[in-house]
């Protein structure tokens, strides 16, 4: 694999733009990953989650289309589609009825059924994933791991509040080192099958209470737990977990990396800023 | 029920637009019809099909939002959701997959789960309807029932060509009089669950050479017929039709309408233009 990365920096709504880059590079493959991927932002935002996550996908696809027919696009989609679980769907396999609960879910549901058209048409070679919660070093503090570390590494060199602020720490969900993540969309690119979609999960639970004590143990210190309001969804699944063996059995993927180095990458990633 | 109309004009993708009419008309119930909705244009054209049907469907749920918040809003879907259809998965339920085959198709999957959405969400009382082939006087002769009807009336005048242009005969469909579509969703904006999808259909297919046939015994006359490419969809399934056990349950409606009656009034519409 060749380390040269040239970057392109365009919208993603902006079809010609894309498509000038992609005429340029002449990828065999595109990873459209370009989101608004805040699902709590999303309530907020309704219409440009929408605009963004929809009709961006669609742009990119009619850019391929133009000037990079050839090329496999990945449509990196969200276990967000699946919504609120009963607990008797667990685990989760792509059949899995999809009952959207937020405009970010609902975008992903939508842009999902478009780019697999776009494959089920013949117009473009496409596999879309639908990626259960994933994080590592790099993750913005948006997120809830990183948010968590970051407090705590300002807790923990001084400067930080003493209290950590947290959303529903009740809710267990499917975690995933984003470097495992990443080598499950390279395999997939290369040996998926074009108009499916596949989940990307570790096909276990963790409640996000764990992960707050993992990292407080990571960290060696004490800290007073806050619930945040803000942090909170309007509707939010207590359990949450997938079922990866289609990826499984069509390419040779496995998560690696356990999710205490993934915690511990987080947190050393925040300590050392 | 009133039978006074006042008519508004707006592009549906204009949320502005679209909340100083509701603002002004104050409804109780919205019946959102607005889309492009030939599917064989809608190859020509996926991004503009895409960005009326999905982002029109946002504009008007978030007008609704802002000036209607008390209205239910009907969205009228199409079993082209269901795209190719494998025989042992009839008669379709509202739980069968959805694998659209056109940006048509895909544009109707995806704003259905962006208008199931904002119901899940609590922010509107959102009822969906997945409606099967519907005809009726009136209707374009850009779909095929009123197309067949036009040719054929115009050569019974003597002015139009004695060969009849078609497309795929041997596709079986599940048609309903759209009188009978229109009085499902009357009934459905009073009694359907919002959040929920509902099959509009007869439960029965026939082929599209039956139609045929049924018209020309209705016209009287004889004519040739010719396959024209141009009607042919890439990828048509041989058979499709619905499983209305929801909206039946949900609600007292029925189809009353035959279909000889449908196509004698359709038949009608054009040979008295």
């Amino acid at each position: 694999m060749s380390r040269r990365v040239r970057w392109h920096r365009a919208d993603i709504r902006d079809r010609n733009a894309l498509a000038a880059a992609l005429a340029e590079e002449r990828p065999d493959a595109v990873f459209h990953l370009a989101a608004q991927s805040l699902a709590a932002a999303s309530f907020d935002r309704p219409e440009e989650t929408i605009e963004t996550n929809v009709m961006g996908t669609v742009a990119l696809l009619e850019a391929c289309h133009a000037a990079a027919a050839g090329a496999v696009v990945l449509f990196a989609g969200s276990s967000e589609v699946y919504g609120t679980v009963d607990p008797a769907e667990l685990p989760l396999k792509e059949s899995a009825p999809l009952r959207p609960h937020s405009p970010y879910a609902a975008s992903k549901v939508a842009a999902e059924a478009i780019a697999l058209q776009y494959a089920r048409t013949g117009w473009q070679r496409v596999v879309a994933t639908r990626s259960f919660n994933h994080t590592g070093p790099g993750q913005s503090p948006a997120f809830a791991v990183p948010s968590f570390a970051k407090q705590i590494a300002g807790a923990a060199s001084g400067e930080g509040a003493r209290v950590l602020k947290v959303g529903n720490l009740s809710a267990q969900r499917d975690f995933t080192d984003v470097r495992d993540v990443v080598e499950a969309y390279r395999q997939l690119v290369a040996r998926g099958a074009s108009g499916r979609v596949y989940n990307v999960c570790s096909g276990r639970a963790v409640s996000m209470r764990q992960i707050v004590d993992d990292l407080l143990k990571i960290a060696g210190v004490d800290l007073a737990i806050e619930e945040d309001a803000t942090k909170l969804r309007p509707v939010d699944a207590p359990i949450i977990y997938g079922d990866a063996s289609a990826v499984q059995r069509d390419t040779s993927w496995q998560p690696q990396i356990p999710l205490v180095r993934t915690l511990t990458d987080v947190y050393r990633w925040f300590a050392r800023m």
